[in-house]
């Protein structure tokens, strides 16, 4: 039992022992590292290093590190190793994950590959490879215990016991019929419970939530926290049973998700976090700073038509960093509500205009404190009522238009079958910020008379 | 089987028999219906129509269902509850989930429910109450089965048959020794498949992460994904087992703590999802906008300082947005690859310096190329060359700026044990908004002989 919170940075150590050309060391010390922490090892280990060590450890203890490991990495890794290593690496792997690595690999090399491994693991490799990575598909493992609906749970633990080497996971028992068609799943264990004579179709739930192989990850996410699920089966369009998924596999799912909205959100890819070259870094970001780039020189073109350093309230600049953060802020706050209610499956399209009145309610309610204190300040530090008091109202409606767009744009985008998280981030402020100037600087066009 | 993606309004359907005072048809619905769809039909129901449901329902499917409900749902369910219904409901529960649901009620109400039940429920609800809710030891469960390490594969099963009724899901059989200390772990799948009369001493995995009680959720979340663990024990300080965490707590948490992280980078707290009350929503959005009001106040003060209007190039005021926009957007770029990595275990502090010059890297080449685009927008329209240059460097010493806060800012917050998604957001675009303006008008206003 070991504390695996440690500061210690195990990388260094290796790197150190295998610097120093000591070659008795390393074995032993990675003998007792959890596959996980050898990972997490190689991911900060430089690209000379980390062959070195997979070809160290027995081949099955090495699948189980590339298992763990992310795809940058993972990449970095093949790119070191030779066909003959991968290939032994692959017939180590459950399908889904060789899967997951073939994805990864040179497309000159795949047919090499593929070519040299056994000819039931291509044809599960060839099946899987079909699906989209981001699907139920993509995900599914095809080592799967399952017997006839007429078999007895004794039936069932004697299968068990003949897949104990192909299947590492087992949660649940699957109930077909003569012709493949899914009929029902008993979780081990009930079956371990069960009288051994009992047949499956008498014990088996029949409330099994339907995935194809085409679902989008996020939606089979939801499904297994909804449910809280173990593991599923997933079934062709014949509801034959044709794999399963099991939670860690969901619990990736959910990271690469909320890792996808969030850097969405900020503006860039969610490669950008295990990323490790500048210039593939600035690459993937530039394009939403050259889409808020293009949407601010509106903005400038806006001011200059208004001519607003000839307005008779030439402070009116001051304030157009608080116009434009308070809209953009209140855009934001919108947007992301909307967005994380759609991720997590609390709001459905239905609940658009619901939502839009509850937004635009706090827009009204927020613009009309911010509104109060802006007065104030512009009264008691400029001493310019008349202003303060347009500016307070450009305020309320800069609010208002503000939540609007950030509360529509992301259901419309979920309409259209866009990530809605498109929609927070450089795109929404940019918009709101040329919207809130339009306003702001047309109020005061309108009003200039009486300023 | 059912399909769970279906697009009828259920909760509809449900008010409308209530309505029409059919006492028939809402039993034979509701019988049909899986928990976790009850749960989400009651969350769209008012307040009045809840509490029928769940006291139409058999006690354990009703227990069900309350284990699925969000907790601003079970809030209001629990508040049109009797204490009553609440004392049969706490019986059905696994104790981590009738500890929620305790921890939700009516602070007056407790002693009298705790009263009502059974000495053993009452004493398990106390000392899980006692944890702190977002620990490990808020999340686990005290329905375990152990045995002793000596025991066989065979005393194993013995053991979780008569638990049967007791333990809602098992996955592993732990080990301990006389004194309850935990000496490893065996999974379901393991003990079917070995000889009944083997020893789990000598087949129990004794590479088990340690969980403490008082471990923050997130970090058990941490070692659930990286150990791919389907559930795991809980010791306290002497290594004796308390109680037990299951994927499902780990999936709750891994919601809750994405929600935790994105509201707050979008200035909102992450009740703001399920709150219903426009006043409340509006409350809890509020702070954030003061922060950026009186940060862009100062913006304001620093334009009057500088006495924008006045200086020679009375077109500044055109790219205030521009600044504002650029330098936002590359703080918070930055920030939110820190706060993403930390959050998912991929970054640690020792990574800050690393962090840092790639990040101020990318700011330094992604201004390049945004000073370039500037300098040519503003000698073509506005046939100011030196203005251009200025305005583009500016531009790169705002966006370096922009990007060291936003790198550096969530790495202190880290060390001094704040969440760092506090960093991004109204805060970091705030400081990078004043900032960002200071170095703009006080590039003018020195270089101001030269435009």
């Amino acid at each position: 039992m070991e504390n695996n919170a440690t500061e210690i940075p195990v990388h260094e150590v290796i790197r150190q022992i295998m610097d120093s050309g000591d070659h008795v060391s390393l074995p032993a010390l990675l003998t007792d590292m959890h596959p996980a922490d050898i990972a997490e090892a190689l991911r900060r280990l430089d690209d000379e290093h980390q062959p070195v060590i997979i070809l160290q450890l027995p081949a099955e203890q090495a699948s189980d590190v590339i298992r763990e490991l992310d795809d940058s990495t993972l990449e970095r890794l093949l790119n070191n190793l030779s066909d003959h290593s991968i290939i032994k690496l692959l017939q180590e792997l459950d399908s889904d994950d060789a899967a997951d690595v073939v994805a990864i690999i040179d497309k000159e090399r795949i047919p090499n590959i593929l070519q040299a491994l056994p000819e039931k693991d291509t044809i599960d490799l060839r099946t899987l490879l079909l699906h989209d990575e981001e699907t139920a598909g993509g995900i599914m493992a095809l080592e799967i215990v399952a017997v006839n609906q007429d078999s007895t749970a004794q039936d069932a633990l004697q299968s068990l016991r003949s897949k104990r080497n192909e299947v590492d996971d087992v949660y649940n028992i699957y109930a077909i019929d003569r012709r493949g068609i899914l009929r029902g799943l008993v979780s081990l264990k009930d079956v371990v419970l069960a009288d051994p004579r009992a047949k499956l179709r008498d014990i088996m739930s029949t409330d099994v939530p339907i995935i194809h192989p085409e679902m989008d990850q996020e939606e089979v996410a939801h499904i297994f926290h909804k449910y809280d699920l173990v593991a599923a089966p997933v079934v062709d369009s014949a509801n034959r049973l044709v794999g399963r998924i099991t939670f860690d596999d969901i619990l990736d799912v959910v990271e690469e998700e909320t890792n996808e909205d969030v850097t969405m959100m900020a503006g860039i890819t969610h490669e950008a976090i295990s990323e490790r070259s500048v210039f593939k870094l600035s690459w993937v970001r530039l394009p939403w700073l050259l889409v808020a780039f293009f949407g601010e020189v509106i903005s400038a073109i806006v001011m200059k038509h208004f001519n607003v350093s000839s307005t008779k309230i030439i402070i009116s600049a001051y304030f157009i960093p608080l116009i434009m953060a308070m809209g953009g802020n209140t855009g934001i706050q919108s947007a992301t509500i909307v967005i994380r209610g759609l991720a997590t499956g609390e709001f459905s399209l239905r609940d658009t205009g619901a939502r839009l009145l509850r937004e635009i309610g706090v827009a009204l309610l927020n613009g009309l404190v911010i509104a109060t204190l802006l007065f104030i300040v512009v009264t008691v530090w400029l001493k310019e009522t008349n202003f303060g008091i347009l500016l307070g109202f450009a305020m309320i409606f800069v609010l208002f238009m503000a939540s609007f767009m950030g509360t529509i744009i992301p259901f419309v985008l979920k309409r259209i079958n866009i990530d809605p998280a498109v929609a927070t981030g450089p795109f929404i402020t940019t918009t709101n910020d040329v919207l809130g100037l339009l306003v702001y600087f047309g109020m005061i066009h309108l009003f200039s008379q009486w300023l």
